[in-house]
């Protein structure tokens, strides 16, 4: 988990903001662009049963699982990640999965919160691509305003307890020159994925059709480019739906938690 | 250049007994592998008419010609590459060169010495090999045991008054994944020309055939590999080589000055 220490919040801070807009219900479409510099994190709830597993299979992962931090059982502050969280309410939108099946997208989770829940907050791609617009690099579905494509692959997780599954990575094309940039970009920031796992032919990590993504949505690749590929914080959502746990709480797709971290404080050297 | 200083010398320091034994004549062959951990570099010698020029081109072509320490004229010590250098003797093998024809092959060029001569001493990709091996990664013609592949592109080297030409590259084929901590690793190493500047198809830099490099020996590239592309410290050779300077002194090839620094304190971070 992260050694680095949220900075002390106050109610002006943009992170905060964001949070209290969530948490009032004024703010419920997708935190992408909010409070630009900030850290923001997937989320993942489980009962206290299955996180001692979820640990381990996030340490074992640390390339699509980097763990931002984890709470105490039952506790809604994660006062790592920022100032008076409630992790209840402070996300946009959530996800109640109960037996793997979709149960409601609400806007709180006060009415189903429990005291063995843990949350799970996870590091997500929009730190580095902040990193990677501001060194020039294409991000092709920013351009072409759409969702970034992403794939189950061949390549393995290193299972913990009940959890395993395939890796899920996400693809930005770009010519050899920007990913050899884009490699040295990202790899200095392990906490939030790090470097690629893959560039090149898809099928070598068994993408059958680089086309037709598997999550979100199919981005061009122009003439000289190449895909490059990196490991994904919707591999721990899909190892966590492929187990059906009786009860679990994620955030919506793209309604994530908006720390008081700052990305520029994530970089590795 | 750097700012890196040689450490102190002594007559016991495995770099300085290479160069005592090519100053003696002991040593005539090929210095791959001797002195294991310490840099070995590039030499140009050129008469101070053309000095400023090559300087400037140094300068704008950091990747193939990371100048590592330039001579007063007529100097033939390096006191910032290492005790007692003598760079006029403790080369094992050099190139004398007199309007661009080679002229002579010789173990020293005290003969031929002038007080308007100035020595460039550049980086060599011995060193980041060395990093590159001790990380796991395959180097493919230190496996064949054979020279590595280098190419002339179609990539034009930034022009410094008569200096002028196309960018050489070698390449060193590897799988996708070795090629990413590659990059890693080989950024490390900005003053031994750093990360790679391509990889994937050769046609994109004006290689029409992988098969047949323009200097040293090609070599295999298996299934699921990609050619990585380095700028290479022949670059300077060859833009010096088309000038056909009246006079000019080069190592000959794999006779290298073996340096007092260690590669483990060129590593920038």
């Amino acid at each position: 988990m992260l050694s680095v220490q949220a900075e002390k919040g106050s109610q002006s801070s943009p992170s905060y903001r964001v949070r209290l807009d969530a948490r009032s219900g004024k703010l419920t479409t997708s935190t992408a662009n909010l409070a630009p510099g900030h850290v923001q994190a997937n989320l993942a709830i489980l009962p206290r049963a299955l996180a001692a597993d979820f640990l381990l299979f996030c340490q074992r992962n640390p390339k699509p699982c980097p763990l931002l931090a984890m709470s105490d059982p039952g506790d809604p502050s994660l006062a790592a990640l920022g100032h008076d969280i409630d992790i209840r309410s402070d996300i946009p939108r959530y996800r109640v999965w109960r037996e793997g099946v979709l149960a409601d997208e609400p806007t709180d989770v006060k009415s189903v919160w429990r005291d063995d829940l843990v949350s799970f907050l996870i590091g997500c791609s929009f730190s580095f691509e902040e990193a990677m617009l501001d060194n020039g690099l294409p991000v092709r579905h920013i351009e072409q305003g759409c969702n970034v494509p992403m794939y189950r692959t061949a390549v393995a997780t290193q299972a913990a307890g009940v959890f395993s599954g395939p890796l899920v990575v996400s693809m930005r094309p770009m010519k050899a020159a920007e990913a050899i940039r884009a490699i040295q970009v990202t790899s200095r920031f392990p906490s939030v994925h790090g470097a690629p796992v893959h560039f090149g032919d898809p099928a070598l990590i068994g993408i059958a059709d680089i086309g037709r993504p598997d999550y979100g949505d199919p981005v061009e690749i122009r003439a000289g480019e190449v895909p490059v590929f990196w490991a994904c914080g919707v591999t721990p959502q899909s190892v966590v739906a492929a187990i059906k746990p009786e009860f679990c709480i994620t955030h919506a797709p793209g309604h994530m938690l908006v720390t008081d971290l700052l990305n520029s404080k994530l970089a590795s050297f």
